[in-house]
């Protein structure tokens, strides 16, 4: 459930190559005697658990699951229980389903934009965030994503949500009916930087995401390979760069 | 995007009732040329921003988006752009595609167990939680859910995931396999309460949810109608009991 990625630890004006130990996010194929129905993106392990909660969740009956290989488990039940519900897919929810890893590689493309930030402005990007989410002040429930000016730091657009993901498309949604250069801004992220979130980035154009908490290991992986500098647990001047840190200047 | 919500606030032995203001979590329909075609649980606000920004991840090209009413936006695309990519349930990732409210009423049935936990034991479980999440400990990317024991708090199945759902339907395929009581059991959670978290409990016929994080107010209105005592902010010896406290005894 864990991997080790190569890092470089950032104090201040210090950086020093590391390793850190991140969450390991992987696709689960769902099979229904044989036919692929779903993916779904977890921590590899009790993988026959998770299924099986998942059917009752969505109160699908089933026979006996099997674990096919490792990254994948056959359900004895006829593919249309699926179709019929038109459910799977969202029922991994904050773990998205479908998620065809292929699939995204011929939608994305790698940012190529020489795109860097200043370090100190990089690490001031979270607190100004938080001073922005209003309602997460009155209510401790919420997500925020903001755009900011890899130049100045300053907040292009703040959004707020009760789903991250939702949070992050607001923006984006919000970016494309602007004139914003996505090349010369930051993703900020104030939870974890999950796969979907460092997608939704490639996808717009984004070349820097920071996240005030922890990466996962595709999101470090897709980061690598789109070009995207990819900063985690932002906090008092400190941080880790996951991802092409010559992004990231001191 | 907040609603306020009569509570019952306890600190260690002492209980008052006051009033806590949640995040508004409610479902947004989308619409192609008038069909439906997904819903999508989201804080209201931006919301043609939201599905813009859900277009985009996931690469339908569509024409003009309208309002159509406080909680449905019409997308001008042929409904087949949809079932094409089998997609926009799960685009909605953290937020849950399609769940209907109207479904559920059908699925899921009222706790009526006269189930009760003492204040102390309630307020002791994030705690031993959080000792048992070693992924977590490691990597501070995992969520972690644990079913514990009503009469003793002792944690009777753990899990961890980079995904918070698949937390809770691992711990709940674990419990239907197993002879564990739902009725007896307090389902724990190591982040926020949101809708789908307690829908799990409540097909579980959990009757009591303790989250060391915040409510939305859909997971209110669900714990208040389907029986569940719902705490929230379960933090050294704190708590916000959001509905039926009469299932916690101090």
């Amino acid at each position: 459930m864990i991997r080790e990625v190569a890092i470089e630890r950032v104090d201040g004006d210090v950086r020093k190559p590391d390793v850190d130990r991140v969450v390991v996010e992987a696709p689960l194929q769902l099979r229904a005697r044989g036919a692929p129905v779903a993916t779904i993106m977890r921590t590899p392990g009790h993988d026959l658990e998770l299924v099986r909660g998942l059917l009752h969740a969505e109160s699908v009956v089933a026979g006996a699951l099997a674990q096919a290989d490792e990254d994948a488990v056959d359900i004895d039940v006829d593919p249309s229980a699926f179709a019929a519900r038109g459910l799977l897919a969202s029922a991994a929810c904050g773990v998205c389903g479908r998620v065809a890893i292929a699939d995204l590689e011929r939608r994305a493309k790698e940012i190529t934009a020489d795109t860097a930030i200043a370090g100190p402005v990089l690490a001031a990007l979270p607190d100004k965030l938080r001073a922005e989410q209003a309602v997460f002040a009155a209510t401790g429930g919420l997500h925020g994503a903001a755009l900011a000016r890899v130049a100045t730091g300053e907040l292009a657009c703040t959004r707020e949500d009760v789903g991250r993901h939702n949070a992050v498309d607001k923006l984006v949604g919000w970016a494309l009916a602007s004139s914003l250069d996505p090349a010369a801004h930051v993703l900020v992220l104030s939870g974890r930087a999950g796969y979907e979130l460092v997608q939704k980035a490639v996808m717009l154009g984004v070349p820097i995401v920071a996240s005030v908490s922890a990466p996962s290991s595709l999101a470090v992986e897709l980061a690598e390979r789109f070009g995207v500098a990819l900063a985690g647990f932002v906090r008092d001047g400190r941080y880790n760069v996951y991802s092409h840190a010559w992004r990231i200047r001191l």
